[in-house]
Order: structure tokens, then C-alpha cells, then sequence
């Protein structure tokens, strides 16, 4: 088998044992790495019901087969489990060096499953794996946890995929992250990983891996490189972010948690302000990649001292720890970026709960005597600087806080719900339902709640992406109709193929160069077609995980908010309407083979050649 | 536009218009061409409910992207109408040389609608489209009506598709002949031809289609020839019947209209007896291609008077004439292929309507009195031979047959539907379907009753033709079950692809080659996700058509005979389960997007971009 190891690692750590899997070329084939390995085992090995943050959950690693070949956007990996934060299944994907190193280290994946009685770190060096002693680490921030990691093993050419104090704590919007600045950010892994005292998996390995036809891979490869260099997209210059002022504009920036309205300031919280502000070093990569988007900033000092070792903040961190909460300090978003990298927490998920919490303050939900005599109104920069560690630590509301902004608000009670931004449990990113309906109706109904990577952010770009002549003309994006359900449905499972193969959006594939791509590596008779239905078999797969724990059609649905306008602002007027919404999931589920209640039929079961799912549809 | 002319002529016979429409090219890219335009056509233009035979209906001529085109089996065109042996979809693909004729003439097709008063025929030279006075060809057979126009129109390059008297006679199993030897044969296109007093379409043109890419195309065509020349298959060494013997051997063979037993004298039938005979001059090909699949024999003068401008006979004919009439004659079937070729008759449809009336005879229930004092019992050569005749010109008995045979058992009544072989209406053709059970499933479900060029007909094969690791394991011949439902289709959908596209199923293609191909030649982004897309957009177009004309899921069955067993020869003991067809057919509707009763859903309507067609399924 080329591409791939052959090799799946699991870790027990009740039992301390470690042993080698080594599945069929048919179901490497079938699921083709990352998502598809991920949820075809929790689907089998995990039980319906358990305790997210029990022992009976098992943490996945897996690579695609794209990860650690030189091909650019090759550095990803998926790590998956139950989540904490919705009971729903639970997934994220993240970049760097990590997991292309696994794949050098021999394996395709890593199941972690029991759950270790004191702190312990895994280590994997070419083929050979250790649970090891993590105590005199634990509790440590990550960039101390990987200092502390890499002097012990003596050498700086690990790499290391940790947790920090809100893993450790259970924040349940804590993070995975890869050596420190790469994180796999939603649904709270990083507390999964944390229930299981794992601190951080240690990662070494001297053989790159085999492909079909290397000099084919080498060409693409430098085609691919050139034309990168040729025609950098924004992303290349200033990460994400670039945009802000367009997207504040036209009314996709969030602002005063999803209130709407404008945010003149915009301008001084963008990558650009960073640059003339001098706080820019340059741009980094991920893993052989050309695009090279990750911000590189200075050290900052005053007002608040800022490690550059975190990296610097994209947009779903601006917008959420900034006009999201009300916020135009961009010194201070710096700061709390740097905080959520050195706690481990999801800035999204983060910044959200914060934001929600600040408009139960507006809304007289809660005061200064549940928040621990805190000003936290919109707008106060420190109030969320303090926040973030009150959570991370689990101090006095910040405790309430640290269950995500559904939980919170179930204790807070008092209709609080009503502000909490969420789908599923996982709150809403940085892009407007009201304005991006199609990324709406995507959020609704997104087996790891709302998510941005995976859905319709541009009609005519997703068309193009697409090269789909079918779609005959664009849908405009306030437009919610059976129409867009079919943009999502083709645009949806070509976005999904990056979280099985272990690619990354941001580089420019078309579906040709995509097929070819996993031709040469795998040596596999591919197509499109291929690609498709093999994301296909992981959205249906995962739907059955969450019917399993008793999720339903009830399930997908936006907050109550986004079924209003705003009051001012770009949006004003603007609102989902939620027939137009349940019809269009309707249809979208129908497309995918579920039937109108979005339940599977056995029939797409078989066609996708896994009607071994469909015992856990039966009641 | 590349590929295809971009222009479509449309042709009233009552008023003598012509005219000439430009589609979009979202259009042509939506369609591909062949079956696409003629469903879309047909479902948006003719009424519900309109006689076949009469004015209403129209008979459509379509290309592909590739006919045409410098590429192997690039030769052939798809013809379309609603059928009067079914009542119902009617399409039929040819090869030969006409198809590629009318793409250098300037068109991509030609819609034939309303009906003369006189015998016409339509002349096109280099797009320039005339309708002449056909009085003196009118009841000419095939060869004499090609001689007769090339001298009236004064030269040998003109390439013609025409009926003989079988479809002047309104024969419900008439066919479409192009160049004499290349049949449209089945769903009796002839007949619709007839009704409309067109004799034949005299085709002439000298601009060869565009590509795209002209290079890759010939470099692409260069390496499928080299290939065939290099690994020849059966198909350019014997045509189609080389393995008549093993199919005997294992049950394939029909043998005295499907009622199964042994067939000893098969390999005097075969091919192979033609050469060892005498019989054999060389092997012919369609415009173009390397494969050389037809095969040319030579004239024979004893015991029948056998004229080798017919061509010569491949499978269908030689099992339809003989075992399944249980005639062993070699050269009684040769000259039976040569009648129907005289006649423009389908040979399948024309034997096996013989076959069923033979049975009757066996059954008691004709008699000599109703066949005119004709002794039409199996293995009577002379008598086959002279029903054919009686058929096509509607002689006593002849005029029931002529109807199909469907429609004949109706008229006989006292049980001859029982032996009446047909799905919808048209006659299964020589493989049978309690040995290929996934055959058996697509004869049953498919919109112009039972076809074999579309439907499964080696399980291991198909699967390794669709380069399918997701069909993990072969499935039996005889096994009818969900997983067959799959094979039928992902296999029906890549099956259907050549019809939109102008392409010859005897040529190996990858889905690769066949998605670069057409890239090539069109310059559209093409995927093989798009190829399957487009098939099955027409195979839902279809089974709308067939609603609207009344037909449900009640007409996708199987005849009766199939549910029992031979009771001797290698398919002893060896049945159709109806339950288990009934439930393959639902999975296989409900893979398609269809409901349980095989009624396309609004969400694959919308799916597939053709929403527009959900007001044909409103009653």
C-alpha cells in the first residue's frame, strides 16, 4: 500500500497497553484517512450514551493520504471523539508539522482510548511507541509543556501535539495544538484528551512515505508551488483577516455577539493595522507548504506583554475576541489570542461565550454579583483578558463560562439561552447566517454543530470552485432556497474531501489536480466521483453517530437570533426565515439519501457500502 | 462552443418548415448531448398521452460531444421517441458512419416532428437542410432506397439512415438503419419513422468538429488504437457470438423462448463456424475506429440466397433467430438477419416475437388455422423465415406479430401472455435473466423495458470496469440483493454515460480517459462525478416521461417465466425471487433519489438541475 503506513496505533491507557492494527487495503480505500477512519471507528467501538469526558471515549489522530507528502497544503491531520461540548460526534481539523511527522513516525492514525490515573505524554519514534511519565508537566502552559517535552527527550526535532491548562481542566471548548501555534480548535478535544490525562503526544520519524509515482507527485508539486508564488491569494500576504473592513461592511463581521449594527473601527484590528503598527515579523508555513498564511508576530510589551511564540491572530480570533465582544483594542486581541494558545482553548468558542456572557450583563440577565464583581460589559478589553483565564482556570464564573455558552446558559437560566449563539453546543464563527444563508443552512445542519471550513462562504466562488456548469447561475447569498441546499450538497461533500485526505482549503486544487493527486500517491484507480461519495460516507456516518445519541432533525437548527434583524446595520431588515430553512434542510438531507426527518435510508446505506451502520440506526 | 456544432434543426413534416435553433451552452453542458437532448426534448415538447404513431409524437436524431470526433467508437448517435412497442420512453444508440456525417454537416441534431403527407425523405449537405420527394423510394427495402437516393442525389458520400418496409408499415418493432448494415433497433423508432412518411435522412458534410485540444485528442486516439490493435478483444477477432458455447454452457443462452434445457448444436452458430465455413470476408468498423467490431461475410447462394450488404450477424440475432426459435441453421439465421436488415426490422424483437408465437404453437394455443396454414413450431427454419416476411409486410398472421409481442398475445388472448417475453413491451434480449440476476434487475426497472447495453452483465467485470474498491467484494450472478441493487447503480450510471456522449461501449475507456476525452474535446471542466451526474439526470428525465404516460412501478417487473425454474439444463433449479426483486428495486429507486414506488423526488430534481421537470409529475 502506498500513501499510507498501514498502521493504526492504539493506546490504551487504563491498561498501559499499546498495540498495531494493520486494517485492509479495502478500508483505507473505503474511508481514505482522517474523518473517514475517525468516525468508522467511533461508530464501532464507542458506545452510544457514554460520558464525553469518561473513559469510554476514544481520542483519534488520523492522516489522510495526502499528509507529510510533498505536496503543499499536506501538513494536516483530524483528530475526533465524542464531544464534550455538544454529546454530538465531535471533530477537528488542524495544520503544521504534527501530523505529517506521524506519518514519517509509520502510522496512519492513533486511537486513544481508557483513561491514564496520573498525567502521562505518549512518545512514537519510528514505529516505536511509550507511554510515558507526564507529571512534572502537567498543568504547564503549552509553550512550557513543549520546552519542558523536547529538553527531557533531548532534541528539538519533535513534534508535539498538546494540551494546556483548559484541557487539563476540562474547559469544554479546550484544544488540541500542534507544536504550540497550530491549533484543532472546535467541539473541545483538548478536554477529551485532558480526561484522559494525556498531555501531549511527542511525535519523531525518519521515513517520508512511499508514493505510486513520486516524480508525478514532485511535478505537481512544483506546479503547484509555482503557481502559489505566481498568484499568492491574501491568504499568503496577510493570512486571514485581510478583509475585515469588506466583511464589517457588507454585515458578515459579528458584532456585540451577532447583534448587528456597524463597527467603524474595524480598520485598526486588521493584519494590515498589525504591519504599519510594526508588531509584523513575517509569514509562516505549514509542513512543505508554499501558501505560507500563518502570522508571525513581534514580542509586544506594552499595554500588554504578548509572546510571539503563539503566533499572531486570524480572523475568527479577531472578530471573536473583538467587535464580536464589542472590542476595537487590537493590542488587546493580540493578548487574548496569546492567552487561548497558552491555556489551550478554542478563540472561537472562546471569544463566543465571552461575548454571549456580555450581553446577558446588557440584557440585566446577570450582574456584577455572579461575575465575581467583574465589569464584563462590551467593549471592556480587560474584562476579557481576565475572562479567559477565570475560564481556562475554571475560577469563579469563569467556571460557568468554561462549560461553553449552551451549558452556561442552561445554569444561568432567566432566558439567557436566548443569546447564546450556538448550534448543537458549538457556537457560531465569525460569519453572519443572515447574510451567508447558504453557510447558515450548512451550520443548522453540521454533525459537529456550526462550522465554518465546510460550508458556502461564496456563491459564485463555490461555483467556480466547483467547475460546475450545472448550477446554472449564481443564488444570491440572502437567498435560502432548494437551490442553495444543492450548492451545499456538491459544494459540502468537495469540502469535506479535505478532512479525509488530509489536505488543506487554502491551497487551490481543482477537482482534477485533487484526483490526480491521490492517483499518484496511492496508486488507487480514483476519481472525482470517488472523492465525493467518500465524503458522502463520512457525513452519513456521522449523522448516525448523532442519532445514535439521540439527536434528530429537531437538533438542526440556528439561534432564535438569526430569525430576526438587526436593528442597524448592513443586515438591517435581513433575517433567516425558518420555513425557507426547514425546507431547505429537507431537501439537503434528501439529496445526501436521508429521508425527510434527516434519517439515512438503507438504501444510501448500501450504496455507500456501508449498510454495517445501519444496526445503529434501529432503536 | 467546442465539440459540438452548437445548432439544432428542426424538421415539421406537416408544414415543411425547417428551422434552426442555438441552444445555450449551459444547455449542451447540462445535456451532453444523445439521450440528454432527446429526454429533455421529449418530455418538454410531446403532450402526454399522444399516439405514437400519430403526427404528435416526435422522432429525435442526437449526437455527442464525441461522435464525430477523432476518436475510437466515436461513430455513433443516439434516436428517440416515444415508443409504439412500449407506449412509453423509446431510445436506441447506433454506430456506423452517420452519426459523425451529420456532426461535419453542421448539426448536433434533428427533430423530426408532425408527418407528411407523401413519402419524403430530408436531405442535409454542410448545413443545408432540404425536404425531397421520397414517392419513388416509398416501399423500396433498405439497400434498394440507399442506391436509389445516392444516384438521385448524384454520389457516393452522402450517408443515409433509413427504414425499409417494416417501418413504412408502422411494424411496432421497426428500426433505423444507418448505411444498411448499423441498426437503431430497438423500441421500434422505425415505425415512428414511418408514421411520418420519412423514408431516410441523406446526410453530407465536410467540416470536421472543433476540439479544444487537438493535440491531446490524437494523442489520446493514437494510444486507445495502439492498445486495441496490441490486446484485441473478442470483438475485433469474431464481433459479438464468439462465446455463444460458454454461454450455452452456463444458462445464458435463451433456448425455445426462455424456457431453458440445452442447445447441443451451438457452435454451429458461432463465428467462429462462419470462418471454418467459408462464410467470413473481414471485419468492418464504424468512422473511425480501431475496434472493427462488424463483421462483413460473403454472399451465399445455397440453401438460401444470402446478400452480404446486410453485414453479417452478431449475437442478439444468431440466438434470437436460432436457439431461441430452436433453430441450429447457421445459414437460415444469416439469411433471417439479412430479411430484417431487407425489412428494417430488429432482429431481437423480431425473433423473439417468432419464438413466443411458437410457443403458442407448442401450447395449443394456435393453431395452423390462425398462422395461415404455416407450420410455426421451433426448429422450423423455413418457417421463421417466412413469418419474418409476413411480419413486415403485415400478412395474415404477420399482421398480429407485427405488433410485438406483447401486443399479439393480447390479441390471441387464452393465456398467450404467458409466454409473451417482454418488459413494458419490448422483448428481452438474449441473456438471461435468472443467470444474471443484475441484468435481470435493469431489464425490469429500465425506461424502454428490457435493454442489455445498459445493465450488468459480468459482476466481477463491471466492478473492476468502475475501478470500485467501494464494491468490496463480488456478489454472484445469481444473487438478487441490495448489494446488486449497488453494481446496477454505479454500473447503470457509467453505462448510460456513452449514450449522452456519443461513445461505443466495445471501446475499453477508463472513467479517466473517458473524463479527459471529453475535456478535450469540449474545453468544460469535466469530472466523472459530471459524467455520472449527466446519466443520471437522463435516467430520472425518462422515468418521468414514463409517469406522465401512466407507468409506475407496477411495469418494472419481470415476466412471469423468470420467477420459475427450467426444469432441465445448467439453470435447473435456478429462479428470479419476486420479493427479492421487488426489494432490489426499492434500494435501486431509492439510490437514484426516487421514492419507494420509483417516483423521483423534488430534492434529486433539484439536485441534478432539473427542477423544471417536477410539473410533469404533478397529476
Amino acid at each position: 500500500m502506498k500513501g499510507f503506513n498501514g498502521k493504526i496505533l492504539r493506546v490504551n491507557l487504563t491498561s498501559g497497553r499499546l498495540s498495531v492494527e494493520e486494517p485492509s487495503e479495502a478500508y483505507y480505500g473505503r474511508y481514505l484517512g482522517g474523518r473517514g477512519f475517525i468516525i468508522e471507528k467511533l461508530l464501532t467501538e464507542v458506545p452510544a450514551g457514554i460520558d464525553p469526558l469518561g473513559p469510554d471515549n476514544k481520542l483519534i489522530f488520523a492522516l489522510g493520504a495526502i499528509t507529510g507528502h510533498p505536496l503543499p497544503g499536506n501538513g494536516r491531520n483530524s483528530i475526533g471523539a465524542k464531544s464534550p461540548l455538544t454529546g454530538a460526534y465531535g471533530e477537528s481539523e488542524v495544520g503544521g508539522f504534527w501530523g505529517a511527522e506521524l506519518k514519517k513516525a509509520g502510522y496512519d492514525a492513533i486511537i486513544v482510548e481508557g483513561a491514564a490515573s496520573e498525567p502521562v505524554y505518549l512518545k512514537i519514534e519510528n514505529g516505536q511507541a511509550e507511554i510515558r511519565d507526564a507529571r512534572k508537566i502537567w498543568g504547564l502552559e503549552v509553550a512550557d509543556a513543549d520546552k519542558a517535552i523536547r529538553e527531557e527527550l533531548g532534541g528539538e526535532k519533535y513534534r508535539i501535539a498538546a494540551i494546556g491548562p483548559a484541557g487539563e481542566n476540562l474547559i469544554r471548548f479546550a484544544c488540541v495544538l500542534n507544536d504550540i501555534t497550530h491549533a484543532a480548535g472546535r467541539t473541545g478535544l483538548g478536554a477529551v484528551m485532558g480526561s484522559k490525562k494525556l498531555k501531549l503526544i511527542a511525535v519523531k520519524g525518519d521515513n517520508p512515505p512511499e508514493m505510486a509515482d513520486r516524480d508525478k507527485i514532485l511535478q505537481m508539486a512544483r506546479a503547484l508551488a509555482k503557481d502559489t508564488k505566481e498568484n499568492p491569494t491574501g491568504f499568503s500576504i496577510n493570512g486571514t483577516g485581510g478583509a475585515m473592513d469588506k466583511y464589517e461592511a457588507i454585515g458578515n463581521l459579528p458584532i456585540r455577539n451577532f447583534q448587528g449594527g456597524t463597527f467603524p473601527n474595524v480598520k485598526e484590528l486588521m493584519p494590515q493595522r498589525m504591519k504599519e503598527k510594526g508588531y509584523w515579523d513575517k509569514m509562516e508555513s505549514c509542513f512543505g507548504c508554499p501558501v505560507r498564511c500563518k502570522k508571525k508576530l513581534k514580542k509586544i510589551d506594552t499595554p500588554w506583554h504578548v509572546d510571539p511564540i503563539y503566533g499572531g491572530p486570524e480572523y475568527e480570533t479577531l472578530a471573536a475576541l473583538g467587535p464580536n465582544c464589542g472590542i476595537d483594542n487590537l493590542e488587546a486581541i493580540m493578548k487574548g489570542h496569546e492567552l487561548c494558545g497558552r491555556y489551550g482553548m478554542d478563540t472561537i468558542s472562546a471569544g463566543a461565550t465571552i461575548s454571549f456572557a456580555m450581553e446577558c450583563v446588557e440584557k440585566g440577565i446577570i450582574t456584577k454579583e455572579d461575575t465575581d464583581g467583574m465589569d464584563l460589559t462590551f467593549g471592556n478589553a480587560e474584562a476579557m483578558l481576565e475572562m479567559l483565564e477565570r475560564i481556562a482556570y475554571r475560577k469563579g464564573f469563569g467556571d460557568v463560562l468554561a462549560e461553553g455558552s449552551k451549558k452556561a446558559a442552561e445554569k444561568i437560566g432567566k432566558g439567557a439561552d436566548a443569546f447564546a449563539i450556538h448550534v448543537k453546543g458549538t457556537e457560531v464563527p465569525m460569519h453572519e447566517p443572515r447574510l451567508k444563508q447558504g453557510m447558515g443552512l450548512h451550520y443548522s445542519e453540521h454533525a459537529t454543530g456550526a462550522d465554518h471550513c465546510t460550508g458556502i462562504h461564496d456563491e459564485r466562488l463555490s461555483m467556480s470552485e466547483l467547475n460546475s456548469m450545472d448550477v446554472a447561475e449564481s443564488v444570491p447569498s440572502t437567498e435560502l432556497s432548494p437551490r442553495k441546499a444543492r450548492i451545499l450538497y456538491q459544494l459540502g461533500l468537495w469540502r469535506h474531501i479535505p478532512n479525509h485526505i488530509g489536505m488543506c482549503l487554502f491551497v487551490s486544487w481543482s477537482q482534477k489536480q485533487l484526483t490526480e493527486a491521490m492517483e499518484y500517491i496511492t496508486g488507487w484507480p480514483m476519481s472525482y466521483w470517488k472523492l465525493m461519495k467518500t465524503a458522502e460516507r463520512g457525513i452519513t456516518l456521522a449523522r448516525i453517530f448523532n442519532i445514535r445519541e439521540g439527536l434528530s432533525a429537531k437538533d438542526d437548527t440556528l439561534p432564535q437570533r438569526f430569525f430576526t434583524s438587526p436593528e442597524k446595520g448592513p443586515l438591517k431588515g435581513v433575517s433567516v426565515d425558518p420555513d425557507q430553512l426547514a425546507e431547505a434542510q429537507k431537501i439537503y438531507y434528501q439529496m445526501l439519501g436521508w429521508d425527510e426527518s434527516g434519517v439515512p435510508t438503507y438504501a444510501r446505506l448500501v450504496e455507500l457500502d456501508i449498510e454495517w451502520a445501519q444496526q445503529y440506526l434501529r432503536p
